[in-house]
């Protein structure tokens, strides 16, 4: 299974689709999350993985507005720990290091080391996976990278510091993205996004087309349209397949004060990476 | 009046305070939000002005955190739209920058600009108006700063490069922080956060006491509670004041099913920055 990401080899996003695709997986790292869907869909890939929402920073917009834009179906999740490590030469040593290369988001969500740590100079890099590639390649040895585990392991360096994010509680979920449609799975859940027409109350008219049929929602979020103040995009998750009856229904009575609707796909939940 | 903010002199929270409180405005600028908080608790400040949600990367989950950690009311809020300069010592030739120093979002908000000039490396600052004072302050003639049009002003620094931003469409709403409730007004809206017991169809439940009171919804997020998969937070923004018959009844009516509900505060709501 050929499987595009964005990032280097060794990101979080390879990390999960390993976890996901265990022996099958075949990386593909690639620039751009746009890149991703596009490999997908031009059948570079069999199938692209990408983070959706983070457990600190939330979702991650950009990919929604992938999903709208491009014709891929969500066909599995999974979660994943995030656990960032100071990575380095192995033989150096942390007191010698006075560089912290890495993603904006990594850097963002170690600020507490790296105020504790003010030898360590944050460097801006496009990626977690690629500050430790940049830091083995170019044989920096007063310089750490801010990635996961498996960067290290991947690259051949060692871990200075492990786990020195602020948070300990830090997960992502990813999404599977496919050309086609998952196959029928009985506990499955399904992601959608809508835009609501103008009526009173219109937003509990939405939510009353799941709860009139005892289909439990997993995650709700209003993001206002673009140029459209009081306007909005909701991102919806239920559980339920969508060819169950009771789902086919839901969406149908949905679609009567919705202006858009879009079924981004149903897929079985991920479990929670273990701590 | 005495405002507290995060960053420095110059910053986007600094402009969107300005622009609330206009003549009276005194800044007071801190490093980090939870100094926000702990100077207007401690009298320090009067009142603190806070990012809470961007159109682009969706609401500062951080901010949401330190509200409900402190025992401040929202008073008021700003909507402001964001636009990005790159910005240089006057006479510098955008040609001969090679370096852009910013804040961590902004640097990504800007990713396209500087993947079309390779020549600029990105530099990461603790604040887009203290990567102004810092190439100011250190004659740096070869770097620019990604920050607002206001911190230009403010270290008689020039516009090298005009809305720099990937999108144009990039608002944030600032939230005005007191130790007081805010005079009641007759458009308000109202925050609050909750998180629900574990029923069958419990969040329906939950928007039917605003429903069934014609109280309508600004906003909805549900953000999954750590340590515990499966529950959420949510936040939700209604029109209506606390102190209105219906909206007393509807908080009541939803604490029969919340395990915890907190009132952050009722406001005049923002008009639109003008684009």
């Amino acid at each position: 299974m050929n499987v595009a990401f964005q990032g280097e080899r060794g990101s979080y996003s390879e990390e999960a689709g390993r976890t996901f695709f265990g022996a099958d997986f075949k990386p593909i790292p690639l620039g751009t999350f746009a890149g991703v869907y596009e490999a997908v869909e031009s059948g570079q890939a069999d199938r692209g993985i990408v983070p959706i929402e983070n457990s600190l920073v939330g979702s991650i917009h950009q990919n929604y507005d992938l999903l709208l834009k491009h014709h891929l179906k969500i066909v599995g999740e999974q979660d994943l720990r995030i656990e960032h490590n100071l990575i380095g030469h192995s033989g150096c040593k942390l007191e010698d290091i006075t560089e912290a290369h890495s993603h904006p988001v990594a850097l963002g969500q170690c600020q507490e080391y790296l105020a504790k740590h003010e030898k360590l100079v944050p460097q801006v890099s496009y990626d977690t996976a690629g500050a430790v590639k940049l830091v083995k390649e170019n044989n920096l040895k007063h310089a750490g990278a801010i990635a996961g585990r498996f960067a290290a392991e991947l690259y051949g360096m060692e871990i200075l510091a492990k786990s020195i994010q602020d948070e300990r509680d830090n997960h992502t979920r990813f999404l599977v993205l496919s050309k086609d449609v998952a196959e029928y799975s009985e506990n499955a859940k399904t992601s959608i996004v809508f835009a609501l027409k103008n009526l009173p109350g219109v937003l509990f008219k939405a939510l009353s087309v799941f709860a009139l049929r005892d289909l439990d929602l997993t995650k709700i979020e209003s993001r206002p349209l673009r140029k459209k103040m009081w306007q909005y995009y909701f991102y919806l998750d239920f559980v339920g397949h969508i060819e169950d009856e009771a789902a086919k229904n839901a969406i149908g009575h949905l679609r009567e004060i919705t202006t858009f609707l879009k079924i981004l796909g149903s897929y079985p939940p991920s479990a929670r990476d273990s701590d």
